[in-house]
């Protein structure tokens, strides 16, 4: 994993894919996976929707801290499984043979097998409609990776897998954010 | 335009597609490209970020109404020019050739050219993070239309089509909302 430049981090999020978020509370590490998350800012600030039906909720209360992973479509499977146990009865990143590294400013660890990785922490948590406002405060990016395509939840069970790209980036110029 | 059951409309917004909102205020229609929104609950609800920066802002705010309209890939290049000019000094329907569509419960207008349309109240304002929280109460969507696919904005200019979809509804049979 090598570091991405910080303003290009949104760039992860700004596409809507499928992520996992790690959180890590008295040295236990968990994992969840999630669609419902936006970009906030190109500083970059990111918004997570989760509430306490999930079990990573506590942590990410009480640590405010996490980090979001992207995986491309060759872990989808474990992906969708992830999201299908809970960390209440199961070590997820055990079961599921993921590898927990060490992120450089947050305790909530990386995870290897996925493409990038954003160390954030909570800035804001809105109770009243279970938004986490977050801060990325790190980014990692593994170019060596040849799988790069996320994956996109439809919500019934079934994903779509990124396609080709278009380049509308004359068209944008005056719109985008400086570095990217 | 069928009308689609207000409890699939959720999965139009799932997969983090850009999209074209629209708005009414005191009769003049306008439309604003966005990627920056999530979904908040199956039922559905939605959030979406946007400030005075956008000349939509001043019409959600006053009216608490608008249309979330789901753009393919044949109309990628006119979604990227509708979010590279202004409401301000340009009725966009008019300049790109959309039209505009009586909606049933709002009076902002769907958009005819795109593939689907849910129509939404504000019901909340963040305003110290610029978030909308809506609620969608109608949904629409053109059964008929071949070209399906959406397409994703990175944020730098290009632009991620839908690829081919891969089906894990048995492995997420427990976790699907009711009625998808």
């Amino acid at each position: 994993m090598r570091k991405l430049s910080i303003n290009k981090a949104f760039m992860l999020l700004e596409p809507g894919p499928v992520v996992l978020v790690t959180t890590a509370d008295k040295g236990k590490n968990n994992i969840m996976t999630i669609s419902w998350h936006m970009v906030m800012d190109f500083t970059p600030q990111f918004a997570l929707l989760t509430g306490a039906w999930n079990y990573s909720y506590k942590a990410l209360v009480k640590t405010k801290e996490c980090v979001i992973a992207i995986p491309t479509v060759d872990i989808s499977r474990t992906v969708v499984k992830v999201g299908t146990c809970s960390g209440s009865d199961t070590d997820k990143f055990k079961k599921f043979g993921l590898t927990p590294l060490k992120a450089k400013l947050v305790k909530a660890p990386l995870i290897k097998e996925c493409y990038a990785n954003i160390e954030c922490r909570v800035t804001d948590h809105i109770k009243k409609h279970n938004i986490f406002v977050l801060d990325a405060v790190c980014a990692w990016i593994d170019n060596g990776r040849k799988e790069r395509r996320t994956i996109h939840a439809k919500g019934d069970g079934t994903f779509v897998v990124d396609g080709h790209t278009i380049n509308y980036r004359k068209l944008m110029l005056p719109k985008l954010p400086a570095g990217v």
